[in-house]
């Protein structure tokens, strides 16, 4: 594995200047390697991809976004091979470096973005969130990371995986500037930091380590006391998150298959053991499998309208651990990928905005407290993770 | 898919003289980048494997042989990755040119060393065969080309795949050059050719195609006039051919985890999604599945001494088709080689010795016609193949 000194794919800088004037003139940002800007190669974090398809002749509608804000492009970032990975390495183009947690995975797939963030080398990066590759890294980088409601900041020029989950989310290392980039993204002014009350589910709680547990549980309590009350819920009846991590598993994966099996079968493309591994099983994924995962989103649903559609918004840890070191052997690796699939695939599942907060801390290395609102609440979240920054 | 000029390695050539007098003197041989060669990185195809493993000490086994014989060596050839793959391609170091039939694949997996003797670039070439990685670039480059009797000609310092049916063997243009290697590999000088009769295997022939067959026939007739007449037989029952092919794929695979699997989970090596696809379903595979390859194992080993310890020797086409064209679809290119794997398992798993001699043609690509002995008749196939050629 391969430890290049930034963020940054290696090789000259991909920079371009933003609009004069603007509500982020002066703002850096990066984008992950997912994202098209026109007239370079999105290389998508593995060596065949770039060479084998077009190169665009658009930036993608987030790119876009930034630099008719005044943002300037500072560079693109490494990201996980086609967005298939959930903690940071990459086999070809390196592992980023943690700055939050030294000789430790950044997370990802957005792990160069995280990366150049958390490093000071840029002021906001984008990253995209499909199975939670921009809440994971923020939670493992110390940031501040949205993964949007389904839909709502344009997917447009992105390198797609699955389509039912793909989403286009931001990382910040402070909640001022993720709200003004949210102003920008979302394209509506940050509302009133309100909700109708706290949730904290305990569930999801007990699936993190008990160190992470409790240094997330006094910001939980502080979001509480402030809106509305904690009340302590769970997600599902026991057990249940565990198979909606492997229902949203199976959606997500067919879904991959479909995006890449046509690649695949042409190319015949290069890829780290556990990516193609993974996308082989995708591949073996049968419709009445997919039939019975769609049975658990729609219950997941359910759930959701129940808790959220009033106004409340939920806590859980955005991970169930710190940074991992770097070096594990691949089964660890895998171990580790699914205890956070976990946690990460109701906000999937169901389309919700996530937005991790960099609120705790344990042994030194950041973890991130999610919460979660109804669908279309981005902008609400920015606006309650910067009244809770301003104390 | 890269296309190089030749089946050696990229870079500057490994050449080593070989010893000032000997019964290969004045000879070049080229290694296919498996065997050890002292003091440089065995490759095995692959871009992860020399950087993770140590740099050999002692050359492989066959390559001091033909050395100590007077042979020089004049380059290392591309293959497979780490020796998985019989049609010859390989996504990292490129594709050897098939001499023989521009535009179309050299076979493999010692595609490098095939394509760098048909090509006259060498007077022999050392591959291996633990699924058809001599046999079957033989006959798709119109080469001599053996699968020795397992054990016969040693494997030290090879890059282990699946220790009950990997050989080292080597590839000629003519049978007179074959036979002086063969006397400095086997250690044997040739015996007479001679054998109580020759069988023509009709359950093998009816698998390749027409054109093939037909190309073939007249061989196996010459065969049969000069060495005690034809008979024509059943290897197996109708369908066992294609059992024991998917049987043999089972044990070769369960092995080839047991080699590589440790490997893997300490590196996540990058591989062609087609390697890794097939190594993710070797690691499924269960001691169940294996018991029962067994058996297929033991009855094919009986099926061989009841039809080949008397003296006998065997026909059967190498490959059921003359050299795919290359740019073809993964899927295109799965069907074929589990085609060419129905035909090379016999020998496999019985451990025989077999022999492709280019006899065949078909619009202009060559395809081989295989002679199989009981085990350890290597020298007597050599013979046979010269004696043939002699007219």
């Amino acid at each position: 594995m391969q430890h290049p000194e930034t963020g940054f794919l290696p090789g000259p800088r991909l920079t371009l200047p933003g609009a004069p004037a603007g509500p982020l003139a002066g703002l850096s940002f990066a984008a992950k390697d997912l994202f098209d800007v026109a007239g370079t190669p999105t290389g998508g974090g593995n060596p065949d991809w770039g060479r084998t398809h077009p190169v665009p002749q658009a930036h993608a509608g987030a790119v876009e976004r930034l630099l008719a804000a005044g943002a300037s492009l500072a560079g693109k970032t490494i990201t996980c091979e086609i967005s298939l990975g959930i903690l940071g390495f990459n086999q070809f183009f390196g592992t980023p470096p943690n700055p939050a947690a030294p000789g430790c995975l950044p997370g990802g797939s957005s792990s160069g973005s995280a990366s150049v963030v958390a490093a000071g080398l840029v002021d906001t990066a984008l990253g995209t969130d499909s199975g939670g590759s921009v809440r994971v890294p923020a939670s493992l980088c110390g940031l501040y990371g949205l993964r949007p409601t389904l839909g709502r900041v344009p997917t447009t020029g992105l390198l797609q995986q699955a389509p039912s989950f793909d989403t286009a989310g931001w990382f910040a290392r402070d909640a001022i500037t993720f709200g003004r980039v949210a102003e920008v993204l979302l394209g509506e002014a940050l509302p009133a930091a309100t909700a109708t009350e706290v949730l904290l589910a305990e569930d999801a709680f007990a699936l993190a380590d008990a160190e992470v547990a409790a240094a997330l549980l006094p910001a939980a309590e502080r979001l509480g006391a402030r809106f509305g009350g904690l009340r302590r819920i769970s997600l599902g009846e026991p057990g249940e998150l565990a198979a909606w991590g492997s229902q949203r598993n199976i959606l997500q994966r067919a879904e991959s298959w479909a995006s890449f099996g046509g690649w695949i079968e042409q190319h015949n493309p290069t890829f780290a053991f556990n990516v193609a591994r993974n996308l082989a099983a995708a591949a073996a994924i049968t419709p009445d499998q997919v039939e019975v995962a769609r049975i658990a989103r729609r219950r997941a649903v359910d759930r959701a309208r129940l808790l959220l559609e009033g106004g409340a918004i939920l806590c859980i840890p955005t991970t169930p651990f710190t940074a991992p070191p770097l070096g594990l052997p691949l089964s660890a690796l895998d171990a580790l990928s699914a205890r956070i699939g976990v946690l990460t695939s109701f906000a999937g599942l169901v389309g919700l905005p996530q937005l991790s907060l960099p609120l705790g801390q344990v042994g030194g290395k950041p973890c991130g407290l999610s919460i979660l609102g109804w669908r279309g609440q981005d902008a609400r979240l920015a606006a309650i993770a910067a009244a809770l920054a301003a104390g």
